[in-house]
């Protein structure tokens, strides 16, 4: 097993109030709760985050109430890739002041089929323009972006910028691309999307993982990075991999809300935002057997 | 043929100057050309704006320059859709109290794969939140979006929002769905984005065009028009049809610009944001050609 530590960052879900807006006490209580229960960190303003579905001021102040919290900065991996590199700039700058671990990076995601060369030139915009204390993580999401993070282009990003590329999440779902980018960049930290490859992850040489259902079900998956090499691994990979299961077959981020909701007690975290609708009441049964499955909550 | 006026905007590109900032003065120069050579008015901050490639200030910023330089609000559709409903508010409230024309929407083009229930949801809450002076021309672009605008969206937006649903932009290049929506939606302005398929759109009941070359043919585009079932029409739809499918083999945003380089003598105009890059030297010769067959600009 190689020595590299393996970690759960939580893409933690952003909760709305009854007006739609977000609700930063909702947000901050989820957040502490994650850290309590098997989250290393957080990885906030991602794809389940539904970042894309909110404002840079929203996305800023939710990141300031993580902190104003006591959250420790350096748990922190926001999400901060925007269309434009103005404002991918904008909120690296605004994090890396903050003092965050780095920032969860998408490729500019409008345009599609453009040359890698493109994409380098956005990425190496954005690092020169933020400065030498920014830490990349690199979004590789092909079914939401359309434009992925080839090997290529990691490649020659670590060449033009050394350690400022941090690390790597792959939410392709192709294990096999995980590891060849594992296996060629060994000194970046990266990270599957699923829990039910963290002891293929960890066994090649990756840094754990950065999953959805990880809102519901950090102990599971904490547990199950314990308990990697040891007798217990299969029980624990069983176990979040039946909560993966459940959710894989429902609409993603409304299953996790309304999960969290269940969860909680408190029905207001199952609020989505457009373009995601609330997930209906046929899937409740599978709701409440991932909840089930993942635990109540007892440290709320 | 159907007596609606067909009609020519321009989705003008966005000029960068040698920082890589938005270049206000190029911008006005091109736009009053573009009005002065053949085009009823202009869709700026569109997908060959690169629109998506700037901040909400340089939109709004580069919106106001027009309108200060004397050209009419009613002339101006400008982009506004963007992934987020709080920033598609922003951009639409600012061009409506400017008295645009309208504002061409893209539905939120982060996620994909949601459903029809949750854009439509989108678009209400925008349409709300701006008030009844907003007009709606609905955005097309599954290639680059992801996310369809379905007939049975534009429907159920009609039914609900009524004239405020001004028009679409067909960008799909299916011309059967070009035809469905202007068959079942006749109310509304239905755009084609080639210009080569203006002869069935305005038979049809279409409204015209926004296109990418029209960019640089906007006076062989205005002949066109005035020609429709005129004897002139089949030599007119020949010289747009040639400009047209030269910028079709190429990179097309990049071509488009470097042909208003050298249809200006200004290779400023060449510049482009990434994730585009400058169109390789090897093209030379078909930019050059869809010049010649455009015309030299000479009210610049």
């Amino acid at each position: 097993m190689p020595d590299k530590k393996i970690e759960l960052y939580v893409p933690a879900i952003t909760p709305f109030d009854a007006e739609g807006g977000v609700d930063s006490g909702r947000f901050v209580a989820h957040a502490k709760w994650l850290l309590d229960n098997g989250a290393h960190g957080l990885a906030p303003f991602g794809t389940t985050s539904e970042a894309n579905s909110l404002t840079l001021a929203e996305r800023k102040d939710g990141l300031e109430a993580l902190l104003e919290a006591g959250i420790a900065p350096e748990q922190l991996i926001p999400g901060a890739g925007c269309c434009s590199v103005g404002e991918t700039v904008e909120l690296s700058v605004h994090a890396t002041r903050l003092g965050c671990k780095g920032v969860l990076m998408l490729p500019p995601f409008y345009y599609k089929c453009v040359p890698e060369d493109g994409i380098l030139d956005a990425f190496s915009q954005t690092i020169e323009r933020v400065g030498p204390d920014l830490r990349v993580y690199l979004y590789h999401i092909p079914q939401m972006s359309g434009v992925p993070i080839t090997l290529s282009l990691i490649g020659r990003l670590i060449e033009q910028f050394g350690d400022q590329i941090a690390g790597l999440k792959d939410s392709s779902g192709d294990w096999s691309n995980t590891a060849a980018v594992i296996g060629e960049f060994p000194q970046i930290d990266t990270y599957s999307a699923s829990e039910a490859l963290i002891p293929e992850n960890a066994s090649a040489g990756g840094a754990g993982c950065i999953s959805a259902s990880s809102n519901v079900n950090p102990r599971g998956i904490r547990d199950l990075i314990e308990a990697l090499g040891a007798p217990a691994q299969s029980e624990k990979l069983s176990q979040v991999s039946d909560v993966r299961t459940i959710f894989e077959g429902l609409p993603l981020i409304p299953a996790i809300k309304a999960a969290i909701a269940l969860q909680t007690g408190d029905p207001g975290f199952a609020q989505v935002r457009p373009p995601f609708t609330r997930i209906s009441h046929d899937y409740s049964g599978k709701i409440e057997e991932a909840v089930r499955l993942s635990g109540a909550r007892t440290q709320q």
